[in-house]
């Protein structure tokens, strides 16, 4: 059993930093004049106590975490934040059950965007501003992990992205804090920037706000229960579609941009598969509306990319119901949820440097059979692929199929039809959002599940946001012996 | 451009092999006085001549295959047997379309069992038993390969099958020769009792042989559009369990088992993890019948033992409409479609050697994550799992995603229901036979599809039994450039 304080320390630290960030909603609350403010303030206050005791009461431990330590940490951080988090949903005008506030904490938080509460358009702007926030402060956390913590861990291949100066340990902790202070600069204005962009668009200040954190963090939690279709609005839906985009490729590259190298942003191999992906889709679902639907063609255009966009980053806005689309639509959109984006950006899903890999390892393994005495090495970014990230890859991609089988099971043990515990599965697992069918599809709600059904929807986010590994390895007997 | 000449020259033997097979069905409509004996000649005579002229014009090529070569002999082979196989059923009173009537022969050579055919309990004999020929012959021919071609083509991990005298070149070839002598004898003898146990449970002699033959080649043709349920009788069920089961286990093993060595078949990995899934997925049907539907235990256990067992070996027969069990059965026959048998057995699918390398592999792999100073081999059989072997399997899982995701995608395309769609793709890519949803669901029948999907569905069927990537081969660039 390792030494449990650091754990316990730095949770504490972050449930501080989760009560200082109530006192947005307490000041939104405030300003429309609205009572929910109290609950914010109280919740606020609880996580402020709870985070100072565990500070105060888990001191003295060593410099540097050893590797179960990091593994405990991470995984302990996105629980104790959503039990936490979900307190305002429980107690404010909604009365969620604690079931449900805390799927909407753990969707908040893991960037997916599922949502069990109906009547946003009515709802007290704390509670709106809460749940972007919740998905904004998500965000930038996955990004940080996956500069700072997931390389370290070495979790499903993501040990490619290790900072240049990885290997020398002494550069390393100022070096990474240093460039967590630049990427949060450049995610709040981003953020800035979206919102600007959504107010010129037409939508309030308070809507541009709530809409540019969901946007940036590709989350999808919007503050209508149309979603952003609510808008009606192409300049809205352009806006949102470029910053989804926006959110789902690797920030790391967004410095160097900054920093006059802009070109390593089109260089980059995850960047260009991401485009040539999105691209393809969009092409084809357009052209299907368009031969098989007769919908005119800019308007399945505007349509299709912003909903195969908002689907495949994990996003999940949706401007229309696709799920009315016709079989072959519903199935793109089902298999389009997996893909994701790139390592390093605020979104999930299987990922593109990992199709990336697997590619290259199948299309080696083929030139080989027929080559035998030829020499094949798989590449990425024109490296070769070390054997260890190959096999690491390789074997996220069984166990996603497997805990994606596993939850889509248990999904339908509690009743669920067969589409909609796929599609649950599949959207919970890659942090996406709605799924297919007419109950939690996107013109559905998470609502009438049976609260089982939402404790393994909530498992299956924490899963796929953690990269799978990061809890598997908490459910290995082995790491509690050793 | 690899010499043609052997491909064509082995291709033609086969084919003469095709039409002196189609003297059964003439015998068999001769005894039962039905005029489709002149089909069956017909069709033979056009087989046998056909393969006379190939055997006649490709002659004078070297006495080794190079690789290249047997990839094209073996893709070839089973394009060209369904394409002759099924013009009795083109020419015979069913008087089926050709798509029909090479989807059909397609079903039966790769053991598939999917059938387009409505009207089987009045059908003529010649085409029933044409049809579980097929199946019979497309059974051992896998064997055959499984033992003598697979392992020298390297594909999907199928070298871990290699017999242990393999790399001494000069004995293979007498020491193979004999091995499927022995094999071949086996065949016919397991097929025989099978068909004994059945008349002795009360089919006709007919009936007997038919369902013999489809069930030891895990197959699924039967004589009756209800399939095994047809005949009302537990006996049955639980001879044809019995005999599915042995046409999914190693038939290597049984020659060892008849050399003294019993002990072999259960030592081997494969061998206890199938019966280990097997009993754990009935146990798990049974209780959730017992627990949710009421149903009676020991009728459960006879009902979910014959189609579990039958879905997971890719067999296909069904006693009951498990389609109406509610979505979790549902969900469970979904996924036991892709689990599929032993390797060197009549059965297809992912393969449970295949299962254990990947269990193997991620294990590793977690374990790594924590103890990144331990030395941790996975192993298959208590070997050290060779690194070509582990990323050739693991690609084998990854082709095998993208396969059942595009097959999905272009059925859905062709206007099925998405559960019809994926339920076929990963029914013809596992081999299986019938599907889900209401049109190709176990009370349902395949005849109403498109002629594209057939189509589509036939290319899976040949994707799944060469075990994707002898297709793959021929699709790559490289391969004709060479």
């Amino acid at each position: 059993m390792p030494d449990l304080r650091p754990v316990l320390h730095i949770n504490g630290m972050f449930l501080i930093m989760l009560g200082a960030s109530m006192q947005l909603p307490v000041l939104i609350d405030l300003y429309f004049h609205n009572p929910d403010w109290q609950v914010f303030l109280a919740a606020s206050l609880v996580c402020v106590f709870t985070g100072g005791a565990l500070v105060l009461s888990a001191k003295g431990y060593g410099p540097r975490l050893e590797m179960r330590q990091a593994f405990l940490l991470t995984v302990s951080t996105w629980l104790v934040l959503p039990a936490f988090g979900a307190l305002p949903f429980a107690f404010s005008e909604f009365r969620l059950s604690y079931t449900d506030a805390f799927f909407e904490a753990m969707s908040g938080l893991t960037t997916t965007g599922a949502t069990v509460i109906v009547g946003l358009d009515t709802a007290p702007p704390g509670i709106l501003i809460w749940r972007s926030l919740l998905q904004w402060l998500g965000g930038i956390g996955i990004i940080v992990m996956a500069v700072a913590v997931m390389p370290m861990l070495q979790v499903g291949g993501m040990q490619l992205f290790r900072l240049e100066s990885s290997d020398n340990s002494e550069k390393i902790v100022p070096r990474v804090a240093e460039f967590i202070g630049t990427l949060g600069v450049l995610y709040v204005g981003l953020t800035v920037v979206c919102a600007f962009a959504l107010a010129l668009a037409g939508m309030t200040a308070f809507e541009a706000l709530a809409h540019a954190m969901t946007t940036i963090a590709t989350g999808g939690f919007s503050t209508s229960d149309e979603s952003v279709g609510h808008f009606r609005s192409a300049a809205v839906d352009v806006i949102i579609t470029l910053f989804m985009i926006v959110g789902s490729l690797p920030f790391v590259l967004y410095i160097q941009v900054l920093r006059g190298r802009p070109l390593l942003l089109w260089r980059d191999s995850q960047v260009r598969l991401f485009f040539m992906i999105a691209a393809g889709l969009v092409s084809l679902v357009s052209l299907w509306l368009w031969v098989s639907h007769g919908m005119e063609l800019s308007m399945a255009l505007r349509l299709t990319a912003f909903n195969v966009v908002s689907v495949m980053t994990g996003t999940g806005y949706a401007t229309t119901d696709y799920n009315a689309w016709g079989s072959f639509a519903v199935g793109v959109f089902f298999v389009i949820m997996f893909i994701g984006g790139c390592a390093g950006s605020t979104s999930c899903g299987i990922k593109i440097f990992r199709f990336h890999v697997l590619l290259a390892m199948a299309s080696t393994q083929i030139r080989r059979l027929f080559q035998p005495h030829g020499v094949f090495v798989p590449r990425y970014n024109g490296r070769p692929i070390p054997e260890t990230v190959g096999a690491s890859v390789m074997s996220f991609l069984f166990l996603f199929v497997v805990i994606f089988t596993v939850l889509t099971l248990a999904l339908a043990a509690t009743g669920l039809d067969f589409v909609t515990a796929a599609s649950g599965a599949g959207s919970a697992l890659a942090n996406v959002g709605p799924g297919l069918g007419d109950t939690i599809g996107p013109a559905g709600n998470y609502q009438p599940l049976p609260a089982s059904a939402k404790w393994i929807l909530s498992a299956g986010m924490l899963f796929g946001r953690l990269e799978l590994f990061t809890v598997l390895v908490l459910l290995t007997p082995g790491f509690w012996r050793a």
